[in-house]
């Protein structure tokens, strides 16, 4: 199965040295062989994959992802499967309309293998969960996944699934990415249709592409980039060619290199390996440069924190109202005060945003073209260490874990988390690349570029 | 000065049969005479106006606006003007930046000649204001003009200026329209940018244009629609040639006539003229219709009474909370309650809007390409009517008043209202003409072959 990467996949489908259903078959054998401790998946559907690897077989190749098996965080509905969203609920969130992201790809010819673990309504950056069982970090067993696409990054990265969707309201792509050392893109807002996806909060959820390598990422943003008259923020702006664009220049780009906030008590660890990463961008040929940014703190406490919890609260009122006792405590502890949020503070709060956005994109973008961050201030920790202690303990710690991925989403900016290194006992560590609005080019382009010069995805998890 | 229209007053400056310095001094003198009992103006800026076509004189044609004098409501930011948004602080609406369909209208030749009285804080449906004088209906002395863009209404049907902008946030542009027997036009949400207008409630307000017939607006709103930048609500759909479009085919246009809600509790003499106004549309080749509606009455409980109030009282909690006594107590017993909205209940409102807006247009135009409805309920009456009794009677006689227009902000549809009779003691009589988001063309093309065939604005008000 050469590298597991989508593209390599492709290439032997195409000419003919695997078929869709041996390269089925071998992922189904895997799930089979290693999921039961990996806990990645909620639902496998063998049955239903392998008939569509048959149908495929059969047809003349219709492009890079024909035969491509593929999965799905289980927030997405799937016609036929059903939609958890990480609750106790099999049937958590109903909707006639199957997910247009994952129609896309579908038709684009991939395989659904199925239905992927996730924090509990997702929320929560960790990745635990108490229905479905606690995702695995395919790097170390008992440590975290990150999350809340935990199975997203626990699949991708355990080689159970070629590439997968996750969503992103506060890190939830970017932080199992980084964690389970993989590449994971939340695009701009409005870039991805969220039709067909459970909502956590309108205004800040994002869904995107999480993969082995930059280009694969940039094959499925291809696909299910673009406007959706089903979600009215979808933008009608045009999709370029995200493969094309992976082999323009890097000699030139202006990188910025934050000095404040984004290196603020970093784990030692992960400080070095971000820091030898923005030197090999130099090495590159970008110019690096250090860069003062607008404060993202107080902007992410008042804006993120008023209207994702007003939102959500909103969203999810009734088994908020209802059924309380069915959520684990840390989810019901930062779902309910939602509803206590007045409109006017919500509407400020989305004032401030748009003022904070506006200055923070004409302050930083004019110039440079990327912006560099880490992606979690430590190395994944323990699923035990993660849970321990009262549920304030937790709330507080799942907010110094995602502290560095949530003010992209306030921004609504382009963020792609490439791996960048190891801990010295093994855990990965990840990059932030933030570009410009529906500038995903220029962020995938300097990322296909660093991981082919730092090689870090040549290297696998120690799985049978 | 023919007949008023911009149309013809072009079309005399293309053919040097009129100078623009001609025209201004016309409208200005007409304004020195009578505005003081129209008060119609808030600001008069003649000097400016003046120079302004001096200018213009030495320049070859830049279109249809070329030395057309226009006026604008006073929540427009004007370079070098004061902005009061009908309050008693001159300067209360402060912005860098000018109003960008101002700006636009500017360049395409239009000379400003000043800014136009308004409901204080545009909250209000008759058009009186306490500060800058009570609005005077041209048709009929001492009666309404509507409102909120009183001044724009009155203004216009008193040949005071050629044409105007108005904002509409619950029929603030088409209810003085009608009573002032004029054209108002409330585009699609999202065709004409707000940038550098006073915002009363962002999620549904609308600034269009006002002028003595359908085609003038026409002219007016293919200069001002289109996506900008510094509003982010704005559309990038591409704006289509108004003008040429007035000349499509009516024949075979499928017309529907709700047989609910719009016809409730009607005047009898609205009643009878836009019923009359119906068998004009039929006998010029539509084909009309009845129609059962989903219910707007909940939906504008609901969503507008939420959403407005928490959305206004935000933009204006600096006045509401430092200096509530100086608004006027029908404006003050309006905006307070805002303050108290949840925030989830606000959010609430939202998707119940856009649920509700969806199922409207697809159940109404998939069977039809054009609503009609009655835009007030009844002629103008007295302002000493409109303003009688207690605060609690004033705001109850608004909702009353506006209810055939506040439907269609909350669905965003463009809505026309057009000319179609006078009551028995000569006040103005409108209709509005409804149409699918974005589709301004087809409204504007019924409503000018029923303005060509019925030859309402052909009468003028009893004014010197």
């Amino acid at each position: 199965m050469s590298d597991w990467t989508i593209g390599s996949l492709a290439e032997a489908i195409k000419t003919r040295n695997l078929s869709p259903i041996e390269v089925v078959r071998e992922y189904l054998d895997r799930i089979a062989r290693l999921d039961s401790t990996q806990r990645a998946f909620i639902t496998v559907d063998a049955p239903g994959a392998l008939a569509r690897a048959r149908a495929l077989e059969t047809e003349a190749p219709r492009g890079p992802l024909h035969g491509i098996p593929l999965a799905y965080k289980d927030l997405c509905v799937v016609r036929g499967l059903p939609t958890s969203c990480g609750t106790r609920t099999p049937d958590y969130f109903l909707s006639e309309r199957e997910c247009t992201a994952v129609t896309r790809l579908s038709r684009a010819g991939a395989v659904t293998l199925g239905k992927l673990n996730m924090s509990e309504l997702a929320m929560g950056p960790f990745g635990d969960n108490a229905h479905h069982g606690d995702a695995q970090n395919p790097w170390r067993p008992g440590h975290i996944t990150g999350g809340s696409s935990s199975g997203s990054g626990g699949a991708v990265a355990a080689r159970l699934c070629a590439g997968a969707l996750g969503s992103d309201t506060g890190g939830s792509i970017r932080l199992p990415a980084a964690a389970c050392g993989i590449v994971g893109f939340k695009p701009t807002y409005g870039r991805v249709s969220r039709a067909g996806a459970m909502p956590l909060s309108w205004s800040y959820d994002h869904l995107g592409p999480m993969a082995l390598t930059v280009r694969d990422c940039a094959i499925l943003l291809g696909v299910i980039a673009g406007h959706d008259p089903a979600d009215a923020t979808s933008s009608r702006r045009r999709v370029p060619d995200y493969i094309a664009a992976l082999d323009g220049p890097v000699r030139g780009l202006r990188v910025g290199v934050p000095e404040n906030y984004y290196f603020d008590g970093l784990h030692q660890e992960v400080d070095a390996a971000v820091r030898v990463a923005v030197a090999a961008l130099s090495e590159l040929g970008a110019h690096v440069e250090p860069l003062h940014l607008p404060d993202p703190e107080p902007m992410v406490a008042a804006c993120n924190n008023v209207m994702v919890r007003a939102e959500s609260a909103a969203i999810h009122s009734r088994i908020l109202k209802e059924r309380p006792g069915e959520l684990q405590p840390a989810v019901l502890a930062r779902l309910a005060p939602g509803l206590q949020v007045s409109a006017y503070d919500y509407i400020q709060a989305s004032r401030l945003r748009a003022r904070f956005t506006r200055e923070f994109i004409a302050g930083v973008f004019s110039r440079v073209d990327v912006l560099v961050a880490p992606t979690i201030p430590e190395p994944a920790p323990p699923l035990a260490e993660a849970k321990s202690g009262s549920t304030d303990d937790v709330v507080k710690r799942m907010g110094r874990f995602s502290r560095l991925t949530r003010p992209l989403n306030t921004l609504g900016l382009p963020a792609l988390s490439v791996p960048c290194g190891f801990s010295a006992d093994g855990r990965p560590i990840g990059i932030q690349l933030i570009g410009r609005p529906f500038d995903e080019s220029v962020v995938l382009r300097l990322g296909h570029a660093y991981e082919q010069a730092a090689g870090w995805n040549s290297r696998r998890p120690p799985l049978a």
